[in-house]
């Protein structure tokens, strides 16, 4: 390993079995925002020109530099391994490396604790973002489904017994509602993060006046972080909104996926997912299961861990602990499954169908006793009145067809009435 | 008690047991929705007049009736008791008392499982609102303190090793920049919960054109929750966008809370708290603890399990499971905790106050060291160079002031440049 | 209120709010440890009478006030209320009251710290037995149950999908081994907790040769918590210990409870459940719902929230802070629901039903190729190739009767062979 | 990719996206179960060769290619990588690859839900039988350091005020028996954990009178996993019961870690770390950090995390669900987190040492007063009475020396009675 920047020549090195234990997966993990290090690396190259630290030709130097770290890294040529103590000190190495004493100015007016909290916070963004593509699409799936089948009676369950008549078309448009509420969300949680943490250092600032309003505009947030002690406690603390966010969504998936996990079993049978989404079993030859949707399912769990994960990290007082670089490991995580799972939802809304038929057979004659006793009321007799008859009046109900409900059921959302065309105007002003 | 208002005649009692292991403490808890549950029951009148179901005289005699009982509730006339299955039934069992068969119109076209949606939708806005007024008196005792403050000198600490030279000004600056952050998000998330779920009746809507514009209008809510499987789902989802919003608020105190605790110790000594702020020892009579901060501290937890709670009873299909009662108490504990924890944040920053020579005493010459390989750096000293010799001229460090940092830390947001005007200029906007 | 026991005449009071928030609902949770207090206190005081620090008739009048206290308490004439800043407070408030000066004594060489912790305790321990009765029952209730309905042959599921032939009696006996494990591992739990914390004081004992052996058996511990800090660190570590006992029972009961909300659906229609453990819709005159087995389901939720409170309070230094005040509500709320809810997990298994018709039908022909493809592999087909023809063979499964399955599948634990003398054996040795 | 096991020739493959969402980390974390999985496997084989479904001939060989695969696997020769849906699959295509059809008998009567099961069984045994080891250092290590240091006063902090005096004795001989009671916990819980879950194949066991006595004794479990239901609905909850009993460690760890934190300030300045344990700041040339103690502190959220994690996924119905693949991330991430942070804790605690000048000084005189009132008590002022009066007689207090409490404190486990006879009468008995 390279001798850690901070290592003075005559310091004893530090226990292997302790660098390892300190190290963790740092390295690693340190992958997924090397680039956005490098990015965020450019602009503090350009604030330090900017108070004339480096002259203009130091200044294109180290930029240069940086655009072919880059390159090299993606082209595989430079490779962020163990043999540096984290990717902050590898860009200072390469740096060094290639430029001599240029290389050892990057680091004037910078600590490692603002450069992973700028690197961090892109990375976020960026996420984000990419979730929303994925949101968008997942709202137009659902109401491209909630369109194609809003004339499919399905039963309406409360808890899990047949309770009224419902429509399929009603069921994708829940989703899509939750999607746009998820979309809006999102949008919000984004305006929030948009704060620029480089230029913060220890979390003490620098007796340097950074032009941070340079870097703001070069890394395109739309605010500064101001408060150097602020930016270091908000680390974890936006972390925790990110995974927040998406997990709102995730639980919507997850009772998405309870729904077809019961409706693709033999017993509801109401729903066919595609083979590619189904697998095998290694000893019952009989079985195709449905373990993407499962899986989908059982990753809100995930983001929960990584949630309690964050939060029981923060206890601390204020200022940079090491503690926080135990955010990194959940943050990544749960931003990966978010959104690979976001983005296979719209695919299995697309990609399932209804059997019409089966759905049909499921709505039996008590479900309608609802909607006679209203039916009742709406006559004067009171409704508890009506209530308790109902029961009595089940000779009436053998002859309603599910199909009346989707007609009849006219309250503002439901079957009869399900407010598509509100549900885009909202869509579309989100987009 | 009263019958459940489900019972048939002809049906078997539930065993005692059985019943109190059900009702929980649900009846104690609709206490907190109560009024709320009445206002939405108005709302629900006025709107079955709006379609005809109820003529004027019945609404308006429904109506007044509702204004009864919320009087003879506020005076304690009427008790929200176990002699009720759930505060819903109250209401219901109370129209019914005063009115005859008017009273069991009432229900008509609703289902507890809308009105609890309702009542707790209500409390949520109204807690949240008046967590709003909390955290805006926080950021004015925040941006107070750090004006006054502003001038001293304060040590800055990474990994609670003094690490350079900060202020107090910037400590409390940092902590009004938490609070206008804290503050925007909550305005979104009121943005996002402002939807109406009153008319979608069990989760699947009625067989009735219910005037939902007009009690979105009468509510004063800003928009219609649409979708009734999407009003279900949402329970518990929304409940988390509160708590977890609040939680935000309660992760930046649990650090204010973490400082002051080692500030007050005798080994920092940095900070006196009014005596009405600590409490005795029942068996040390030397001892006056902070007891009061400890508690603000321990408050997060408190929210933290309550998300939990909420995360892992929300793991279900579609539509209405009874699971879902037990989200209100945590959703009940955590907004009581969390509200008036942000209360006394402010109280605690108005009367708090530092040692000004304590904290100056404690920056001591070490502390310098980053400022001096900084400006070498300035000097054209490649910044890696400067540090690796900045402890060989420890002597150099040795007649600084603390003073001085205050004026020389000058990156923007640093103690010689807080950036208070524009702290204040956003929390402007935000009122 | 009485003035606090540490509250010295020349000091300023704690302002009002302040006090209440401090106070919490501590008071009324303490209601649920004051016999225990007053039990230890009785112990302190023989423990006191060894060391001569009190008198033999000191001693006997103080008993014999605390046995009128405990009296009181029990016949109402006591109240523990607000009116006191807690239940040790009360306590030696009524013997002060009493006894005078005499009372002054009782708090010799204790703390609160101290009495709250063998409080909570005793408590624990009490609770824990409570819970070994009910996981007693219910593994009598299982194991009677699997004797009775191991000829009822029922679909094995994987995924929700039809598998393999499963029984009834199956299903039972798991139930019942996964109890005799949370019997055998609460006994262990049991065995950890037994250890005396009073006679440490507030966490680092006192300048008295306290007779801790003595209060040891008074008390009926095994065991001396030896370390007064290390008895302060464990406040909140065997709270954890005594709920994530519990938790493991109820994270068995949520998959009982699982299953039973898909049998009792109209698709599943697997098992009756009587009269007394369903209810009734506010709207809906046809429905008979499950609430008893949602409301089972969801209260792991409520341990899950209460472990994670625990765990993050305890996020400290060593020795007594307020934060541990905040241990009680999740301990007290976790315990309360964990012992109803096994209390009621042995009245469900023994009152419930299965439907031996419908079960039997739902075997279907598939659901043997399992059994089919491993015959064949014992005429010396490699498995993997008889799992690949099975489905070629499905017209070898069609006159197969679930029947077959209960005597052919004997490996051991299977349906063939429950070994349900080896269950009762085990669980005998723990009885 | 070779094709899965349970692919039929005529099916479509799975999408790619679908694949390698469904696949997640889960090759790459077999590589932690797969020589139990191989061990495992030999077992089975000699179960099968024991009902003559193999005849010797072809169990030898069977077991002797096991044999060569965990040896190619060690030496790097045979890589655990993408190729493969999952380790299980794994072994069965090497089998294939050196056996022909011989190898496509091993899965015979076995799935991979028991699979896995017994291999996860196995690690978790074998992690716990290392971290016994580590705890029982951890013991040595505590009371070595208690004994050498019981002479060293030092503060004993209540609420982080300094409160009564304390020795560094005594804070060392918490943690022993601290790690005692973990030590007796962990036995329990590897009694616990010893069942065999081999045999119970997809969770209903199979047509073959498997030889699971045969299975248990080879693979050294105490007893058998009896029930396939309950073994499958046993998957997640004994991992959470190693996660849990780990978790109690390093809620210990965390506050001897918070400890370290505040000792190793510069306002506590109580101990040194020796060198190793401490590095450098990127920016601040002044700085040394404990940087391994707080990624110690913050290893106890990790194991939060990882348990909640699993106790969400597990809210499912009866039977193998793939949700349950989730369980290993965080079952694996636990173990390894836990076992490093234990085994660190023994080192950390012999090589800090305390520095007792330090210490002494920072006893100050109104520490005395607790004793002081006490030795009133002793003379017949009642307690509460000595207590008020306390202050007053803080002249009293001037000439104490702090080494008199060492002699004075005498309450079992006080600084003049540490019991450490006893804690290591205790620890014997459990070796």
């Amino acid at each position: 390993m390279t001798a850690p920047i901070w290592q003075k020549q005559s310091q004893a090195s530090v226990d292997n079995e302790i660098m390892n234990y300190m190290a963790g997966e740092d390295i690693l993990l340190d992958n997924q925002i090397f680039l956005f290090d490098i990015q965020a690396s450019k602009a503090h190259v350009k604030g330090l020109n900017s108070i004339t630290i480096l002259d203009k030709g130091e200044a294109d130097s180290l930029i240069q530099a940086l655009d072919e770290l880059a390159h090299d890294y993606n082209q595989g040529v430079f490779h962020l391994s163990n043999q540096f103590e984290d990717g902050h000190s590898a860009i200072e190495y390469y740096l060094v490396e290639k430029l001599g004493d240029l290389g050892k100015k990057i680091h004037t007016g910078r600590s490692r604790n603002d450069q992973v909290s700028v690197a961090t916070r892109l990375l976020i963004k960026h996420s984000l973002k990419q979730a929303e593509d994925y949101i968008v699409s997942a709202v137009r799936a659902c109401l491209a489904q909630a369109k194609l089948t809003k004339d499919i009676p399905m039963p309406g369950y409360t808890h899990l017994q047949r309770a009224v008549p419902s429509s399929a078309g009603m069921w994708f448009a829940g989703f899509a509602e939750a999607m746009i509420d998820n979309l809006m969300s999102l949008q919000f949680s984004l305006q929030l993060l948009d704060a620029n943490p480089l230029g913060t250092a220890a979390g003490y600032g620098v007796n340097l006046p950074l032009d941070r309003e340079l870097t703001t505009n070069e890394l395109d947030f739309s605010r500064l972080q101001i408060n150097p002690i602020y930016t270091q406690n908000s680390r974890g603390k936006f972390e925790l909104e990110a995974l927040f966010r998406l997990s709102q969504c995730l639980l919507d998936i997850r009772r998405f996926c309870w729904d077809l996990s019961l409706f693709t079993s033999q017993e509801f049978n109401f729903v066919n997912l595609p083979d590619n989404m189904t697998t095998g079993s290694s000893i019952m030859p009989n079985k195709r299961n449905p373990d993407l949707i499962e899986l989908m399912r059982g990753s809100y769990a995930t983001l929960q861990g990584a949630m309690v994960e964050l939060q029981s990290i923060l206890s601390l007082p204020s200022g940079y602990q090491r503690d926080l670089q135990l955010t990194k490991p959940p943050l990544l995580k749960g931003l990966k499954v978010a959104l690979d799972t976001i983005k296979l939802f719209s695919k299995v809304v697309s990609e399932m169908s209804f059997k019409a038929d089966v759905l049909e057979k499921a709505i039996d004659a008590p479900m309608y006793a609802t909607d006679l006793a209203t039916e009742q009321s709406i006559k004067g007799i009171p409704f508890r009145e009506a209530y308790q008859s109902a029961n009595d009046l089940k000779k009436n109900l053998a002859d309603r067809l599910p199909m009346d409900s989707l007609t009849q059921r006219t309250s503002p959302g439901a079957c009869a009435n399900l407010l598509l065309d509100e549900l885009e105007s909202r869509f579309n002003q989100l987009l």
